[in-house]
Parts: structure tokens; sequence; C-alpha cells
């Protein structure tokens, strides 16, 4: 960490900086420099409060030089982390997985369907929202518990795994309970009292980065998850809010590549909420892979028209199928392989 | 709303379109043009679920004419709304209210000790947070119950009202019972579960804006609160995410007429994590009531640089005695009231 | 276009908005709503300046249903456009056309031996700056017209076409004499006058997105480039300006997929400009094309450590030669070819 | 400046950023820390290229300690810049200069009437474009040199003094000839030939902040007009791109404090750009001057509803003589003068 000194910074100031440094129980090291002078502090575990020193007098800025997060990091765990799910699928190895499904559960009919299809197609993870964070009061907000039932009931029909996700401490219990996977959306990223809970609810959690959340604070969040215990991590790059109105969301692919040099943690993508348009799901769902994508988060609907929810993103079940081979003649050319459909038969289904 | 069709959308889509439109309960009016089709749906009341068209064949976008939110808006209800606290101190009326104080309560003897500081300066409120929502897990993250304790005896001791950071449901009941005003901060803004129980805890809330909502966001989370019933609701515009790293956000003052223009709610601005800088937070403090805030919220520390948070965008005490002085000028300058201190008397200070 | 009334437009207003439009040589057709009434403009033939409506009192917004452009639209032509250069290479095809060089020309020789790495490892178009846009007046600013010709001399030698950057008028005549594209970068997307000269230059031109340029900005000054009468040109995406530090730019290739719905014209990535760091450069140059990329911009430098600027997101040779490799694999993938290396022979090189 | 390594740079990575650093004629210090090294290049002047380093093997990031510009800086000189015009006006000292006009001269009739109506009002600088860069080819492009000769007459008329923009080498000599102040676009903020040819045309130029430009880049742009000799150079904050769309921009006046604090050069506000929004042109033409801004460009129109350009921003002339007299008072507030009007009298307004 530096401390950087305004360039009329008294020997009295630059002092108490080296004292409150020392203070910390740190080695404190001036710089001066032709304009100012810097002081270095030495021996940084990661957990310095910057705040404790931008606040003295004749300080410009504090610049760190490490991380402030220490589980996340490819310096704490070399090898990457990966999560196996009961029924087998393996995200963060050499295996791509995918999980698909509807927007929300709105019925039991629908997600009996739509789990059926998808499992033919070769996903091995169902998603679909129980509870949905709606901007709008007025708009639809999911099942609840109901939704987590017909989920389970899904899970038990076709052995695919279940990810949803949880909007608060008690649903996170619940959630933990009917599913494999807690998922911890883009608007809760920065919800502390939740990622305690999921990070003690022994079930692996998916977080999803924030509308605009930085990579740094992302991985901040993470570590929120494991300082309570839980490795089982997979982050989700979902799209950052930008000035162009072409698309929901500004999918950052180049975050993939990023988290995966700073972090041993799996990563996925979403390229649905990431475009929020159906035509652009496959293309970048394709480039999400090919950037490095440990799996894939794909909103699928039987019949994308009736959906309560982000029906002009759900792709429809022919184009979801064709997106999986797609998928998997990209992840081949990079040697990746495909997870298994849970059948046991690669799907009859050719990219085109 | 304006279903843009595509530009080679059959009549059958078009029709479809129209069908879904009546079943939903409305008129359609299709619009033809000379590049697509249109198809207005007419007698929108503001509860309209957008999604239900989006993913219809052969549409290219919705198009929101009406706003979808409802009991915040001007056309809703026209005249101000003006929350009044125990004290005396109202916000949204002719008056600038201010609310200031450290960014955590660290101890008894330091929140006692600022409490009497502000109020002598004509302070009438006082803001500390209790529950601390830090990104890194390593942080200080507040006194929790003991600071709301703290906070209550200042309170007692100066006569100044209370609002403090509520972080989850059971925060809520707790700052509902010590302060006078519940905080919900800008990572929370989406927390739709939070902003429930916020509607319906009996006090006033202050709704920050978060780090990337739009207005449109910004207001359909305060609709949450009055949805609940909860009609006391204050907004603040305290800076959003940014590609300038010279300031930590970037404080949007013009959200303030504009929210004043759509909304009947009141709305106050926060420059101190606005700008992230102390040199920055009195002109700026200035300027946002000069573009017709209806109150200020303000750090201030008795020693920013002991400060355990937020010590650089802390305000010395003679700097914020500065401040009420330049700000007092600038209301009568634009015929707007300053809260009349607690004391009874005009503090002593005068603009520089 | 939609001119949207404001609630309490009186009849007078909603009147004068119609004889506007009717005044513009426009149908208007009033489409009174529950809130508030809309006046449609029949007729638009992407020529119609919303200004002249925006400022009618009563009128709360204009939108625009119609694209303000014209003929770099797929309406306007259908099929592809592909632009073909005197080495035979085909940028707009089913082939993946890559240009490769160093950030700058900075000595006859290091040009000349990067030409030859760069040919014998299969890139086909060469590019290097010989007028630099430099954030700076004390930074390097190229070698200006001994530049170019020293990319000439390059181009003799290997075969290889050239792109360079031109500034302004007079550079753009320079650029055309010497080099077989005329590159307008980033800074310069919006310089109007720049692109009238290049519109009229006689060469293919590379239109470059400015930093925070929407995609609609981006085909508005194609625009200009098509409405002077020159029709070869090839967009790039370079990365938009954005909140996250990690990276130099975000690079947005959702971009790719949205500008080959609304356009003929070919679009290819600069992933080095596009994240900043050469670690990201591969998988984010794999992920381009696997969105749809028609080609790719390659930084490459014989010796990074030396080159006089970009030296950090600029590719050792060795490294170019794997990324050439990995394109390869993933090209295939999707059923494109590979640009023919111009000595006749496939690069001995391999993915790994 | 600070060359951070990476954590597993090898000492030989490390002798040779020090080896690098003092070829390039610094001082260089390494600083060991716990996680990785730095090395401090000590002695840099404002010159060092930090591309130089960046691309060193071993080498994480480079960070700027030291400000990149030189004689745009406070450390360079110290007091405030005033430019003074002919008729008498000052910018950056006491007072608030006022620059209004249409966006475009329209005719001869329009210029004159406006520029007699602006004088009565106080006014004492006319804006209004001769050269309009417009996103489409097929806008009105504005008048050329006819305009030009408008605005001098308009001049002549009333004793204003002119600023309008120049697109081009050629027409910054155009208008240097006709008018007082040389205006830059934010779309030419880094147009480094515009730069150039501006910084020595003899004549105050007014910078105007580019779509998405830092702080920083503004400043640097500004070293290209000082390091040329012209050190007559106001800047302009017009707001920044930003996500929300209900603003045009985001008006970023927090840039104005801390422009004043890094610069000695006079730096005024555009409410009509920054906001897009006639009604909100006032209030945040008041904030402007309260967070200190130096002077307004606002855009007044005689007839807003007939403006070929921006009429939605542009305000009527009542409106302007309102936000005259409301600027007044504000500017008295802070002990801030005003501009005394050209006839000598106080322009006959009150504040309401």
């Amino acid at each position: 960490m530096l401390v950087v000194m305004k360039q009329n910074a008294s020997e009295e100031e630059i002092g108490r900086v080296v004292d409150q440094i020392q203070a910390m129980g740190y080695d404190a090291r001036p710089i001066p420099g032709l304009q100012r002078t810097a002081v270095g502090l030495i021996g940084n575990d990661g957990r310095v409060d910057s705040a404790r020193l931008e606040g003295l007098p004749g300080v410009l800025e504090v610049i760190s030089v490490s991380h402030p997060y220490k589980q996340v990091s490819r310096e704490w765990k070399e090898e990457d982390t990966i999560v196996t799910l009961s029924n087998g699928t393996r995200i963060g190895g050499s295996e791509i997985a995918v999980m698909a499904g509807p927007c929300a559960v709105e019925s039991r009919g629908q997600i009996l369907e739509t789990a059926h299809l998808l499992q033919e197609m070769g996903a091995t993870i169902l998603r679909a929202g129980a509870f949905k964070p709606r901007s709008s009061p007025y708009s639809f907000q999911g099942l609840g518990i109901e939704g987590l039932r017909y989920l389970a009931e899904a899970r038990e029909a076709t052995g695919m795994a279940v990810v949803t996700e949880a909007l608060d401490a008690e649903g996170v219990k619940a959630v933990a309970e009917y599913a494999d996977i807690v998922q911890i959306g883009a608007r809760s990223m920065q919800n502390y009292a939740l990622l305690r809970s999921a990070g003690q609810c022994g079930k692996p959690v998916l977080l999803k980065r924030g509308m605009s959340a930085t990579i740094k604070e992302l991985l901040l969040s993470a570590e929120y998850l494991l300082a309570e215990g839980n490795g089982e991590v997979i982050l989700c790059e979902r799209g950052v809010r930008s000035f162009d109105t072409h698309t929901r969301n500004l999918l950052d692919l180049t975050a993939i590549p990023v988290v995966k040099s700073l972090s041993h943690l799996p990563i996925i993508a979403d390229p649905s909420h990431g475009t929020g348009i159906r035509a652009k799901v496959t293309p970048m769902a394709r480039a999400a892979v090919a950037a490095g994508a440990d799996g894939l988060m794909i909103e699928v609907h039987p019949r994308p028209e009736e959906a309560l929810s982000d029906g002009a993103q759900s792709l429809y079940p022919e184009q979801f199928a064709d997106l999986m081979g797609q998928i998997r003649v990209i992840a081949r050319a990079i040697d990746r392989d495909f997870v298994p459909s849970l059948h046991g038969v690669a799907p009859a289904v050719t990219a085109s």
C-alpha cells in the first residue's frame, strides 16, 4: 500500500502517516519524489483498512498494491476450484456446464415440461426462479415455496440439478433444502447479510456480478462466502450497466480471463441477461466459451411468447438445441469437454 | 405503450400482438409506418407488464410512454410531500434540513461529543451507522444494537432526530425502535424484501439511490415503500458510478430537479459519498441546495484522522460550521428557509 | 417517429405538432392514451430531424422508431458487403481477416522485421501507426510520412496489405497514397470533416468505434462515408469506456452480432486496445471470432519491452503464432474460413 | 511513478525495470513488499512515458503518482488565469461571465434579434454555431463563413464578444478572424491537430470536455494548447455520457472544484447540453455557480420551437432573463460579482 502525500505536505504530516502505519503494526518507508513524497506500507497481509490512512492531514490518496481479498485469490489457492454436484456435473474443471430453464417457475406443468425438454437436449442443471426480484411492486414476484417444490419434482423426474435464487436469509434456508445451488442475484451481490447466510447454508453458491460491480467488488463479495467457510462458489458474469440501449446490459466477457487469473473460483456467463435479446444469446454463448467460461446459464422457455417475465430473451427449445450443438463444437476446439448429458447419450444435434 | 414490430413482421404476427393486448384488457391500435408497423396499447394504467409483449414473434421493442410507477408520481399526488419529525424538523417544505454526523458510531463518547458539536452548529438530525455494509468482510462492520443505544442517548441529550441504516428485516425493527428515520442504503436500493419491511415499519424512510440506478428505478423502489402504505419517504442522491476516478462517485445533481418534476417526494443530497473528498463537500453542498435539494446529509467527525471509516470525506467540525453558514446564504438567495437550530438561536457562523 | 406529449398538453399544442409534421412533408396521426397523447409521424424516410419537433411546447419526448441512418442499413442493402484488397484478402465474406503489427512504426528495421515475421505466421494485413494521436503532447507522436514510406516498403517486401491511421484531411491523402486501408481512430469517430475526406479518398476505410459511442452513432459516422460515395467501409469494435479499471476498455463483443443484424458492413474486433493487457488478447480474440467477427486487429511487436507505445498490450511473436493457430480452430468450428497466408502454405502452427 | 511487479517477478525482471528507468534518466528505488515488489521512479518531471515500462516482463501495472500534465497545473502556476476579452469581460476572476445564444446561426435576422435581446438582459458574450458537428450527415450543418459574418455583425451592433466553434484547421483561422473566442467542441477534445491549430491562433480558446473524457484527459488536451504557447484557455464542463436516459448527459459539477484545485485555468459550465432539457437549465445554472463555476454557457433562442437544432434545450428569452436574475443572487451569496452588462445598467430583472 502506498500513501501518496500532497505536494505541500509538511514533515510533520509525513511523520504522522509513518506513526499511524506503525501503530497499525506494519512497517513504513517514506519515498521522496520530485513532486511529492509517498510512504510505502510494508507487510500488508490484505487486511489493512486504508480508511485509517485516507483521513490523515496531508494525504492525497492511498493506492492499493496488494489485493484486498484473500481466500478467493490464486495466491491463496493456486489450483482451480471444482464444484461437483450430486448428479455428477462438475463446474470449474475441463467440462462446460450448462444451466438452462425459464426465467421463472410459472406452473408445475411448465417446469416439468421444460425440464424434460432440456434434459433431452443435454443440459444437466435446471434454472428457474421461485423468488423473483422485480423492479416494480406490481410485477409477478414468483411462486415462492410452491415453485421450489415444483423444481424439486422436476429434479426427481429428470436427474437434473437445480439452481434457483434466494432473496433473504429465510429464502436461503428454503432454497438450500430443495435445490443444489443457491443463487445470489446481481441486485443482491452486496447484500452482506444474505452473503453470510449463503456462506453458512452448506450448498454451493452461484454469485452473480452486480449491475455495476467491479471485478474487485465481485471477488470481495465472494470472500464473504469463503470467510464463512463455504468454498463451493461459482461466479457469474451477466453484463454490466452501460450507456448503449441496444442491449439490456453490456456482457463483459473479458471479466472471464481476468477473474481466472486473479482467482481459483470457476466463472460462468449468462448471455441471456447479458444481452437481453434472444437473437444475440447464441453468438454470445459461443463467445463466452471461447473466452474460457466454465459454463453457461441460458434462459429457455417452451413458449417464450407466453412467459411471465423475460420472454424477449428466452430461447425457443429448438434454438437451445442448436446452441448446444454449437457450444459442443467450440468446446472441442479449445480442448474442453462438454458435460455428458444425463441419459448417457450425446444429444443428436449438430452445429449450424 | 408502443409495441414496435420488426420491418418484416407478418400480418399474423401483428394480429397476435393485438390479440395479446386485448387479452390483457387494453385497447390496441396498429399504426402503419413507412418502415415498420407499431401497435399502440391504449389505456395503460401503469401496471402493464411489457414482458408479456416483448417475447411475441415479430416484436422489435416495446416502448413505455407512461411511467411504470404510480403512487410516487406527481400525477398521483400533485402537492409536495412534507415529512415532519418529532423534533419539529420538516423535510420537503420550504426549509433545508441538515443531517450530519460521522460515518459510523464508533463509541459512546464519540457519538455524544459529535452530537453536541453538531447541535450547537445548527444541525437538527444526527446521522451515524450502527450497521455498516462494507465491501470487505475484514473491515469494521459497526457496533450494531449497542450503536443504536448510543444514538438514542445522543438524541435524548441533544434533541436531534436520528437517521441510521438498516440492512435486513430484523435491523429495520431495531432501527425503527431507536431512531426517527430508517435509512435504506445505496447497496440495498433493490433489496425488495428490505423495502417491504421498511414500508411496514411505521417510521419515515430515507431511500438512497443505488450505485448505478436510473431515476426510474429509484422511483420504482420508492413505490415499494408507498405500496406498503408508508408515504413518508425521503429520496437521496449520493452519486452514481462513472469512469473517472478523480471522485469516488459522480454526484448527479440534475437528478434533483428531475425527481421533483416526476414525483412529490422530497429529495436530499449526500455530497460526502457523492464526492468522497473532504475539500469538495462544501462546494457541492452549496450546489445541491442551489439545484433545489430539500436537505443535505453530511459526514462530520470530531477527528477525521481517527475515523474507522470514510475519514477522507468527513469534515472537521469547523469546516462544517463554515458549510452551515454558506448553505444559509444560498438558501436565502433562493427564497428557502433554513431549519432553525434546536437551541432556538441562529448559530453564530458566517459565510466565507 | 412518435412525438409523446406532456400529460397536460393542450389541444392547441397537439395541433401545432400535427401542423409541424405536415409542414415537414409527412403524415401525422394523433394517438390518444389514458395518461397522455402521442402523435405518430408516418412516412419517415430516415431523414426526419427530430430537433424540429422536440422544441415545440407541450412535447415530452420524441421517440425514433425508424433508424436515423440509411445506406449503412440492412434494409438499404440486404447482402453482406465484402471489401476485397489488392492482395486478395477479403473482409466480410466467409473468411476471417487478420491485421497485425506494432502500435507504431518506430524505424525502418522494426517494421520490416515485424512484417516478415507476421507474414510467415499467416497475417495478410500489416497494421502500424505513422500518425499517432496521443493524449499527452509530450509523448511520441509517430514518424509521419517517413513511417508511411517504411510501411509501403514492408508491403512491397511481403505482399501484405497495409492499414494505418489518418488524423486530418492531409493525412488521409497521404495514407490513401501509401496504404490499402485508411484507418479512422476511435478519437476521430465523430470528426466529420475527416470522415468526409475519408469518404472521398478512393480507398477502403476502417472506422473504429469511439470511446463512448453508441452503436447508432457508429453507424451514423459510417453513413458519412457512404454518403460521400465510399461503400468500402469496415467497422471495428475496440472497447468502450467503463467503470472498472481492471481492463483499459470494456470490449463490447455483443456489438458484433448487433451491428451485423442492423448493417451489411463487415465488422472486426481489436482485442489489443479492447483489453489493454497482453494476457487477455488471445482469449478475447477467440471470443470475437466465436461471436461472429469478420476479422481481428492485433498488436504484435518483435520486442514489446522496447515498444515506444502500447507495449503492455503487444503480443510477442510466438504468442501471435499461437493465437493464429487457436483462431484457425475456432473459425473452422463455426464454418468460417481462415484467410490463406500469402506464401500459399498454411502456417505450421497448432492450437494449444 | 511506481512500477508494481507481479508477485512471482524474478530478480532479473526487477533488475531490468531498474535499468530501464535509469536509461530514461531517472532514479530507481525498489520497495520490497510482503506480496510483491514495487520500483519507485524518482525525479519524474511529468514527461515520463509509462508505456516504456508497462511492456517489460514481470510488470503488473504502472501507477502514476505525479500528474502527466505540466503547464496547466497549479504547481506550474499558482495564481488563477484570467482571460480578458476586448469588450472588457473577464473570465476566471471574481466575476461570473455569461455566454448565451442559439445553438446555431440560422439567419442574419435571427442572430441580430437574439444578440440585441441577450445584450439587453445582461449577457456579454454571444454564442452560436456557424460550423455544426452533427451525428447524421443529413442534419443541418450550419451556415459556415456566412454565419461567421452575421456573428461579426451582431458583435458590431451590440458590443458583445463572440464565441463559436471551429471543426478543423481552416475553420480555426476563419473563427479567429471573426470571433473573440475559438470553441473546441466536446467531440473534438482529442482532435490533436485541431488543438495545435487552436494553440497557434492568437485568440482565447474555449475547450469543452469530451463526452467520456476524464478530468485528466481534459487537462492533457488543454496542455496541447499551452504547449503551443496559448495560455488563454477556458475549460467547460458540459456533461458526460451515462446510463440514465432521463437527461441527455450527466452534468458533472464536481469537476468544477476538482479542476480548480488541479489547474489555474478558468472553468465554466454548459447546463444546456449538460441536461438537454429546458426546464432543468435554470436550476443547474444556479448549481454550477454555487459549485464555483467562472461562467455559464446557455442556449437561448427567440423562438425555440422554430430552432433548427437543440430546440428542446433552448430557453425562451424571458426564461433567460429570469435565470440572469437568479444567477446574480447566487453570485452575490458566494461573494462573486456579476459581469456588468454592456449598457452600463444592471438589467432590471429579479429572482423568482
